[in-house]
């Protein structure tokens, strides 16, 4: 068994609000990402599966079928989105990187096809300094 | 006579919007940039001064000078910032990257000390693939 | 005026012989390069364009036309391909890096739009180490 | 203990084709991939060893043993060639990144030291976003 | 549960010596690294935590209180020093990119708060091609 | 015409202070890089040289005689090494990148072969964000 792992890019804007907080809870714990217009960042999403190699094709995973499946499950929901106002999720959780990766982990198993290899993690890079892994 | 450059990062968010265009053209020219929600990119701007070495100290710019004027005069306009809904001038011109450079440029020429070395380029990157410099 | 940059990728492989040189030449000035099945690499390719904003758009070049022409006229070409056997100028030509360079900018040239902004540079980076411009 | 890796290039030149498939199955799992006169990439494969440190050396593996042992027994076999044709392996298997890997792996196991911390991964690279794990 | 990445970053000197070694060893063990005048690196400290996310603000651990934690007892105990001269333990331990790793790791568990997700990981990145992990 | 470049990478040591200038005023121009024990980097340095392709070997410049050029002029003396200490016109002269880009072109100049194409550039990386180019 071995694992592969794609990664996707994806531009889009947040704002990190928590309707459970108080105005100044929300600035204590977000600072600047706190603003209410918002700011954006160039996302990487690397998608890793486990599996084993297809001794006809050489291959754990059918590249074509696994973007397909990210594009139309990941990357087109939240490309060139604002995600608080277009991605139902975030108005009322916060999107921060590990609820982005929740989310995305959530949209592609609720459709992962039960002949592909196993959805082992998914990994989003927000900025150089900043990575969730779940 | 050398050249250094001085790399700064800022995270923001805008929406490619023109008003001397109809809907169909912004639609046509920017296409996805265009959503009215917006979206946001991971920038990094480049400053490059051109200046002589100065024997007494081995280099050509002061470079605590020269970070406190870019912080001042730009990375703090824009980071974490929406950047047609709170840095005015994109309240009339659309923030392209092309346009923030413009802006950037502008911003640290308005305020440039006489006897520092001269401001030889900005650099904007947007994403992987689109730089501008002017 | 300002310059815009806009970065391409493409995967091809290459053989480094030339019809000029002896066999003890040949081994001598590309070594490695001149194995005779031919190796290969990801290619980098940046395009750098010239021209002024325009005030409507923001934009010095509409970068929608600009991909469809280096896609179809560039990456279409050398994406996935074995550059000796299938880009008929590298039958006589050697496709080094500077060769592959100086046929990407001729094939842009060739059909380059009138009232586009100037072709400015081409700039091709065959590993982390080699880089050329033209 | 810990995880020590080190990081490892080369260039290549592969095609992807199964002899298990007929053409249309070829072209329709491989793509362009399945060009017959191949294509090529710079290839990053990272080692990585789990060992205890060595209180006299403060290291948890000989480096300029790892070296050799990577260069001799990887790196040589595969760098600046092209692989389907001069990797006997892959004149059955199909030379995707899962088999690099898998051959890059087979071929340190055969030799490696008893007196070695243990051979723990073997990350083959093959773009920007295909990434094998082993 | 889920993992997160926070990357900081230190330039710093040491010469690799290790006094339970003859000079002849030491030169032959640390190569060039054994210097007597020492050279640098930039070093990359990755710091991942697990834990789960509160729901109250989307986040699984509060990265100003981190940011705070490991600037106080790394960055700032290893940056743009001279490891051996001035990092104490580095006087009887080689400062190898393992041992800069185990004392990061020991620094930090040291004051690791009882109500903080667990840290899971410490990786060290001393050159593009030497990564460790603990 | 064309400009090829080429990166080395070396890793050194350095303390910046100047006899020219008080301790007070090291201190202020300085900072922590004046820090008495050194600290060091990863350096990058990219050599540019400007010419014609040779026809016959598809070349603006032969590679192994720039490669045994620059390893012997530049990157064995500054690769592993206390800049201060042990390159001597660092003994009067600040080790800044300025002077680094400075010394690396003058020693390249000393024994640039008449025959060999134009050196065009050299360009010092220190660290992410600061580069020098001359």
């Amino acid at each position: 068994m071995l694992r592969v792992t794609r990664c996707y890019r994806f531009a889009a804007s947040h704002r990190l609000h928590s309707h459970q907080l108080s105005e100044e809870e929300n600035q204590e714990v977000y600072g600047k990402c706190n603003n209410p217009y918002g700011h954006g960042h160039n996302y990487m999403i690397a998608i890793s599966v486990r599996g084993d190699i297809d001794p006809a094709t050489g291959r754990a995973v059918d590249l074509t079928r696994l973007d397909n499946l990210v594009n139309e499950r990941v990357v087109a929901i939240f490309d060139h989105r604002n995600l608080n106002e277009e991605v139902p999720v975030f108005a009322s959780v916060v999107p921060t990187a590990e609820n982005i990766g929740m989310e995305a982990r959530r949209r592609l198993e609720e459709v992962w096809p039960a002949n592909f290899p196993a959805l082992e993690k998914v990994r989003v890079q927000e900025t150089q300094r900043n990575i969730i892994e779940l």
